[in-house]
């Protein structure tokens, strides 16, 4: 089961770039204050760094990722998550475009 | 004056992909219905198409617009707004990433 909406949100208007443009997300924080972004990251092999920890969630489309300290690539499928903890490179590996949830915390 | 936010509203988790990439957005629609869209467009040139009618506010960056039937481009930063008829095409030009909220109708 994918969460195709996330409803009662302010949506954040800019846009996040990185890896020029590899990477778009928009912040949204939810009527309790909580804050999660909604991107898309396209075909690229990238090492992003968490700050806070992260579950990203995809909702389309997929990616294989690489947590530190493994060797393995595992594939995130829609409805599929994973956790990173804070302060921890991770790799992301993307064919199609991968349509994510990114919750903080 | 720039929209850094729109509030009370649905999100789509799902981002819409154009051009391959060079254009991402992400629908939102309002407690009353209304649908609008934030997005972003990376620098390139790219000609689009409206369905409806639509508004497209700059919020952050800018972008060159020209209308059919000008020879004239016109620029849009934070703040701008301009409008194109509906089933119309329409040139972008962008140089730096151009942040924008499309209104519809």
């Amino acid at each position: 089961m994918t969460t195709t909406h996330i409803d009662q949100v302010s949506v954040s208007t800019q846009a996040s770039v990185y890896f020029d443009g590899k990477c778009i997300s928009h912040g949204v924080t939810l009527a309790d204050g909580t804050k999660k972004s909604v991107g898309v990251i396209l075909p690229a092999t990238l090492t992003f760094n968490t700050g806070a920890p992260e579950v990203m969630e995809c909702v389309a489309g997929s990616c294989d990722y690489k947590l530190p300290g493994s060797e393995v690539w595992l594939k995130s499928k829609p409805g599929d998550k994973f956790s990173i903890p804070g302060n921890t490179p991770f790799d992301i590996r993307v064919t199609e475009p991968y349509h994510y949830i990114c919750h903080f915390g």
